[in-house]
């Protein structure tokens, strides 16, 4: 069935797949929404979006994003409040971001109308796949890929932009223990880590299994440099808490700017926490677990919200965090998720309501 | 039409698109032959390799390439001699080559067998696209994509190895300059920068274009840490001719081990000419172009094999190389091609004839 708007092209799905879905049992990123956006870029400009049912793509096999990985994304959410509202929170900085990768990826910038219309479209066809209740979410993954045909290696003068969505549940079920990277690295000085480009993650697999084997879950990650410095965490920033005062590295060129790390340095700030945003050497956070100060450390991203880590491998040695009462973590998640829900008052101005 | 393997599912095009192809104006990787590979791996193991009509694939838009970047891939030619036979060049380096690039992405190794009874299969059916004549090739693009559904940031339980096939002539038409990275960087220690990985490609191509702007075709990569020492181009490893020596860099973590670089140094060093693999700084090739020294930098690469530089930037200044008799490049690349074309014996026994 094709409906009108004035931006999009629109094919609304003819029946929903909701009643698949064991919302109970959810497996993140397993089951997709009734809708999405492909809007193509072809000819020097993108063309009208598309909302219409979610199903395959037919791809070249020369596609340019096999081949060269341009490809950027977004990971946002949805959540639904106790009167049926619904919410996205800071998405105009996920709309910067994903324009901010794909300019590193030599991708062309997509335009925000088209974004947030097609957005809204997908989320009011698709309201029943958010869940009302703290926790339940819509997992929205806008992303960008290079589709010209051909197999040399410059950019696209084709790229499709996607929007597809996911009902989630929280991402990590349980705490993580965490071991520091002292051999292998996320991210160049001068390179892509501070976009969110496909090919970063790739290169994180590998030292991760190797990681699991140890029995660790994720890897912090160290500057390629000198592995003296801690930075970022599977799909998370990292927060220290070492006495009263929490800490976290500075954004730079091999760090993703995470939206979730800017609100809860906001939000300690708000209630009188001292944040540092500074280099955090790997010294001084052993010499901390040493010594008793480092009371927490949490990774912090959309996808994950806020998790505490159990304790972190450092050179074979293990460090067992303490239990803290009037943790940071809880406090900020509680705090964030209360404004995600519309459960408490926004006065940063963070949410954005979809009428 | 299905024929018969013990190894292979085939299916053989009903008829031939090679008539569509203008062979005098190839565009680098714009037409596929008839064939292509594909081998599906689930359930813990790679399935019968098919060789089937090329054609799209259906993709499902979760597909976790679009998203986390796990793609390898290979680039090697099929050559014809003067009597129609059929030759590859070192094709056991290329596929030992991705299964380490898969490795490091924590994807699957690929059986042998397989690889190259698809190739021998394709290159069979497709003969008549691979022309005679020196610098006319069949390019052939092996690559690997995880395809699994869902965007969690996880390895794929699911790939597809493909191989598809274009028809090539000369990759640079003509020769280039360069200039060299003070800012962006290639690859990280501890990186991805040693494997074929897909996403290696997309992060060069913004600097790249900032270097096309400027008036310069390629970027010389430099060490991410201090940018002192010269590294590859492109898709290119690099040498240096200083007065009678050819310098190039060692591999390490960052730079792909390539079957074009290691062929050169092993014909110079075949005809006595003196060849150092060592770390080659900035420095002394910039001093050795202003005292006349530097005679040349060329790259070398499958699908460029080898290319002349005719200068190069670094930081504003341009430094214009020389034009000399008995050039190097000149004289490798017209060995190289020899035995490629198996116009010149093959002591290395580097050459595979496809019967
Ligand atoms: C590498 C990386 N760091 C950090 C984050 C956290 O960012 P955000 O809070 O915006 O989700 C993410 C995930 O989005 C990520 O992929
Ligand atoms: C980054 C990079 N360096 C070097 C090379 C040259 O390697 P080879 O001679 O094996 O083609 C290539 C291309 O294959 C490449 O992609």
């Amino acid at each position: 069935m094709k409906t009108q708007s004035t931006t999009l092209d629109i094919t609304k799905a003819s029946s929903s797949r909701i009643s698949e879905v064991d919302f109970d049992n959810l497996a993140f990123g397993k089951h997709y929404s009734d809708h999405m956006m492909i809007c193509d870029y072809k000819d020097g400009q993108w063309q009208t979006p598309q909302v219409l049912p979610y199903g395959p793509l037919s791809m070249d096999p020369s596609s340019k994003v096999f081949h060269y990985g341009q490809a950027v994304f977004e990971g946002m959410k949805a959540f639904k409040d106790e009167d049926d509202k619904v919410w996205l929170f800071r998405p105009e900085d996920n709309f910067k971001r994903i324009n901010i990768s794909a300019e590193r990826l030599a991708m062309p910038a997509f335009p925000k109308e088209y974004f947030f219309e097609a957005l809204e479209t997908i989320l009011k066809f698709d309201k029943d796949w958010i869940k009302t209740g703290k926790g339940n979410s819509l997992y929205i993954r806008p992303f960008v890929i290079g589709t010209e045909n051909g197999v040399s290696a410059s950019p696209s003068s084709e790229y499709k932009f996607i929007i597809i969505c996911c009902p989630a549940k929280a991402y990590y079920s349980n705490p993580v223990k965490v071991t520091i990277a002292q051999k292998y690295s996320r991210s160049a000085d001068g390179g892509v880590g501070y976009a969110k480009a496909a090919g970063n993650y790739a290169a994180q697999f590998y030292p991760t299994n190797l990681a699991k084997e140890k029995g660790y879950d994720q890897v912090i990650w160290t500057d390629a440099n000198t592995h003296e410095y801690l930075e970022e965490c599977g799909t998370m920033n990292v927060f220290f808490r070492v006495g009263d005062k929490l800490i976290t590295a500075p954004t730079n060129d091999r760090i993703l700017d995470g939206i979730t790390r800017k609100s809860i340095i906001a939000l300690a700030e708000d209630e009188g926490v001292t944040v540092e945003v500074r280099r955090v050497s790997v010294k001084e956070i052993v010499e901390a677990a040493k010594n008793g100060e480092l009371k927490e450390i949490f990774g912090a991203g959309t996808a994950a919200t806020i998790v505490p880590f159990l304790g972190f491998d450092f050179n074979d040695e293990y460090f067992e965090l303490p239990q803290v009462e009037n943790s940071y973590g809880a406090r900020f998640k509680t705090r964030l998720q209360d404004i995600q829900y519309n459960l408490a008052e926004d006065k940063f101005n963070w949410t954005y309501e979809v009428k």
